[in-house]
């Protein structure tokens, strides 16, 4: 376990391809580290300038992944990468720089851990602030075995803000489980500019130059004590008393919850970090360490903007440019949608979970600062706080991502809909993300919220009806009320735009063949479809469903005279699964095929996952074809 | 708003009929107050007794919540109840000491605050670890309204382990809110014993005599200040240099967080209370207010054993010993099943999220006590925990109410089942639970877990049923498992027990009349029903369904064949939907029956609630004679 001084690299420059890795990293002087981490860099932003990605966060923690692998042995000790998108370095020294330039695309690796690829992806993570309570378990299991390994968590001062994080800390500090380290990696940012108490606190001790004189001094007296080699928790037993005059005098909230904190130090000074960490690995007790990281060091573009290079497509490298211009998309017709509903009604508060730009709420903050709130990343909190302001009177919309969403399933229960408070979602990557994976796919807010009771739910099919779905949930529904709509913009769209409502659409072919019904994007395939099969003489009704929860007691009326109802959804089972039990209700008698998804779905450009889905115009002829007949 | 000093009622002993509640709360002298608190103690002893309820928590906020109504002005000024089962005697201070002892019966009062009983109320709750986002909400909304009144929210030690809390700290500290005040009711002791490393550390400020010597100093020097009147966040400035040095030489967690932090105070020490209101409603920025109660206070065997007198059913006064023995019940068959799986095998580990007892783990504690684990009231790091636990080889058990496990859902999708980590759910008051009401009945697991992919879900029928089908969740299934089972114990069960297994059970009639299905304790109904109705010429096959997610392929092909299918189930509809929906696509031509809870379910007994559900024999009955044909 202890790194091997004897075993030196010759002096020259190693190229990543030329190192066996992880193993050869610890073999490595300190000049040999820091062209590794130049190449790295340099690496993963041609990268992910052509396949998009997080580069931000990647560029920020070259040097911390780096001292990781030369200070622990992975897989043995587990790194455990909160949300997972920073975790392209440690892909990169863990046997995947051959496959790397296929990162995010279909059937290549994923930009997440995911131990099915590697045994140094310890889990699964895409989500915030779950690393701290893996890690737990991992450390608790190591416990249990004899196993003296370590759990190391890594996370952001963004997902510091999750109360997931918070209750793991608690755990974690209370179990005094020995080979947990928790790494907060403090770059002041989390996604959209940082929120919160905890953001200022964290500041308030990165400015404190006098703690960090203090906090070196320290490992100074550790690093040079003579009694190095013994157990660093016995040192301090031993010089307790001025080890607290000196360093604890003021507690930072990390001790107060039982761990052991070291910090801050420089995240792009690698010997500084490892020198941390050799201290570390050495106590006996939970160790928080404070690591200050820039996001997006080392290209300039990033440094200076993080945000933007947060989560990006193609961009150019050279300045920085994104390829495609992020405003014609849904969340920007939301944010411009809302704001403009806010400017009529004083009641409308806008609610985010650090994901401003990303749901087009900064529309809405430029019109009304007052009533539109950053939350951090807090999904809970979001609603419950949504619920507050609602019992008060007020209408607070919450957009969100579909699959951060997840997180506030007991607050939209219990918080709004138990009271019948009157809480507007606007759900943002509803469906198929594309190239983030399992981890971010928007494929359970429809089943999730159909559970709910007294929950409205919109899935309007193009911007229009966005539009006019979010005024109804706004100013004429009551209770919970969700509008849910697709990453990106609207495409290839060639239905008649007369037909547009909150409702539903039915297109009677005459025929009581073949009902098509969808709701959503999946429309303008099922539109394309209707013409193609026409022309090869078969003749479809489509039924378009824009309110599709509740369900109108027409489209089970409409539904019941047809021969073959076939339902698409661009989702896990929910509203077809219903559509299918109310059928069986109304004494149908003909065939009955939903297409929905089952389960998680990979990675993958969107019209090829909705192709693979079965939910493309292509798909649709296919089932008209087998199931309906020539007229 | 200032309390009227000349108002004072004559000096004689009242008793809460005597008063116009809350209003005169403020004219009473504090040996008045301290006779009506004795009188508030003894009713809801004499009550509870009968009716069963939270007693140690609402003997332990008596003088608490006497003070908060005589300082602010409910209902202008609003006090959030974390959880609830603390609003007692708030309930009998604002106009329901008439209807008290209807509390928690079927037409009665709630044992939780409910807006709809009355305009004191100003939320639901019934979870934990919500009041001080709610508070947060309704502190902005008076903000952006105008409104001078304060948001107050009064949380528990234990529901503080919840990360929801800690993100309305985080939140709440942040926004400077001057009209938000966060009591914290620290009774040193949540539902089984407080855990945890907040646990800890409030011990350490609640010990800390010397800080509290520093903070009285503080008060009296506020109040005695010749400034007085002039808002007290002036004071501070004027002499923060000293108050600095006084009181926050050593910062609290809150003070860091933002909150100005008051306290320790004696919360059964009305007059000392009523000082730190006065001094926290005069700040002009977001105030944390220490309390320590004593749980139970007042009732000898409460304060003796509270974690017996948290949730209780009827009991003796004179003894405090419950009417019916609680051994006999499905917690405790799932406690001692898991005890003993986990004598065959030592990877199974247990956790539970504060509710040691509630779930029946004190059994599998006293067998393992070194992989038993408590989180505290933190749902979603016991699955996150779990999931780590379950990435190194080890069996996590997480035993949870089915309410409770809703605070879970993105763990169990995110952390668990992509990873398709096994991990098992031991999912406890499943069903209508009865006198606790909406917050508290286990109606949505089922739909919830539906939506997670890879699930399989269990609902035995009786006790051994829910053996056999944990040992096959633990030991044979593989990604995430769940088996629940009801409240209670067995009950009225006359059907044969030869028939028990993990998969499902049918019962030919012979004729294809009449097919019920359903599942869970719901069968003993039905097998009742079933015999009543031949009886009366009407035979009825039976489908017991008992791994009710995934269904098997061959319950549709039974089904199928029948002209009336009537589904009968214990829940919000979940399987019922998806019966339906595959009854459809099989080309059943008869008529499908579904009959589940839609909506939230007020309290009331469960037989009761049961048969209002249509869920009773009685019921089952009704149907059959409605829909089936004499042979």
């Amino acid at each position: 376990m202890e790194m091997k001084q004897h075993e030196i690299m010759s002096d020259r420059e190693y190229r990543l391809s030329e190192l066996t890795l992880p193993e050869d990293l610890k073999k490595l002087t300190p000049l040999q580290c820091r062209k590794l981490a130049k190449e790295i860099r340099s690496l993963m932003v041609r990268v992910i300038s052509h396949n998009g990605g997080h580069l931000a966060s990647n560029l920020g923690t070259v040097e911390l992944t780096l001292a990781l692998h030369r200070i622990f042995d992975s897989p043995q000790d587990k790194f455990i990468w909160d949300v997972g998108h920073q975790c392209y370095t440690h892909k990169l020294l863990t046997g995947r720089l051959g496959e790397f330039s296929t990162i995010r695309m279909q059937g290549g690796i994923s930009g997440f851990p995911k131990p099915e690829e590697s045994p140094h992806d310890a889990c699964i993570s895409g989500h915030s602030s779950t690393s701290i309570s893996t890690a737990c378990g991992i450390a608790e299991a190591m416990r249990l075995s004899g196993d003296p390994h370590h759990a190391i968590a890594v996370i952001g001062d963004g997902a510091l803000t999750g109360g997931l994080a918070y209750e793991g800390l608690n755990n974690g500090g209370r179990k005094k489980l020995r080979n947990l380290i928790v790494i907060l990696n403090d770059n002041n940012m989390s996604i959209s500019g940082n929120v919160g108490a905890v953001s200022g606190y964290l500041r308030s001790i990165r400015d404190s130059e006098d703690y960090v004189r203090r906090k070196q001094k320290l490992e100074e007296k550790l690093l040079t004590n003579p009694q190095v080699g013994m157990p660093v928790v016995k040192v301090l037993k031993k010089s307790k008393d001025s080890f607290k005059r000196m360093v604890l005098q003021q507690g930072t909230m990390f001790e107060q919850l039982g761990f052991v904190y070291l910090g801050p130090v420089d995240g792009h000074n690698q010997q500084e970090i490892e020198e941390v960490l050799r201290v570390a690995k050495r106590y006996d007790a939970p160790v928080f360490i404070h690591v200050k990281t820039v996001k997006g060091k080392g290209y300039l573009p990033a440094e200076k903007n993080p945000s933007q290079f947060h989560g990006v497509s193609k961009f150019d490298i050279m300045t920085g440019n994104p390829e495609v211009s992020g405003s014609d998309c849904y969340s920007a017709e939301f944010g411009k949608a809302l704001a403009a509903l806010a400017r009529e009604d004083d009641r409308i508060c806008a609610v985010t979970a650090a994901m401003k730009y990303g749901t087009g709420l900064q529309y809405f903050q430029a019109e009304c600062p007052d009533r539109f709130y950053d939350v951090g990343i807090a999904e809970q909190h979001a609603v419950t706080f949504a619920a507050g302001l609602a019992s008060m009177g007020k209408i607070p919309v919450f957009a969100v991502y579909s699959t951060f969403l997840q997180r506030s399933y007991d607050q939209l229960l219990h918080d709004v809909a138990i009271g019948g408070l009157h809480v507007v979602l606007g759900i943002d990557r509803a469906g198929l993300v594309g190239e983030d994976g399992e981890t971010h796919q928007g494929l359970f807010d429809v089943p999730m919220l159909m559970t709910v009771p007294g929950t409205v739910i919109y899935s309007p099919a193009c911007y229009e009806e966005l539009r006019l779905c979010l005024r109804r949930a706004v100013l004429e529904d009551t209770g919970l009320a969700a509008v849910r709509y697709p990453r990106g913009g609207e495409q290839g769209m060639h239905f008649p735009m007369d037909e547009l409502n909150t409702d539903c659409t039915y297109t009677d072919s005459g025929s009581r063949d073949v009902l098509l019904v969808t709701y959503g994007r999946v429309y303008a395939a099922l539109y394309d479809a209707h013409g193609t099969c026409e022309k090869s003489g078969y003749r479809t009704s489509l039924l378009k469903l824009t309110r599709i929860f509740p369900l109108e007691e027409r489209v089970v009326e409409i539904a019941r005279g047809y021969r073959n109802v076939i339902f698409f959804e661009e989702s896990c089972s929910g509203v077809s699964a219903l559509f299918g039990s109310l059928l069986a209700q109304s004494g149908f008698a003909g065939r009955y095929i939903p297409v929905a998804l089952h389960g998680f779905v990979k990675q993958g450009s969107v019209p090829a996952l909705l192709d693979q889905a079965e939910l493309s115009a292509h798909a649709v002829c296919r089932y008209v074809y087998t199931y309906g007949s020539k007229t």
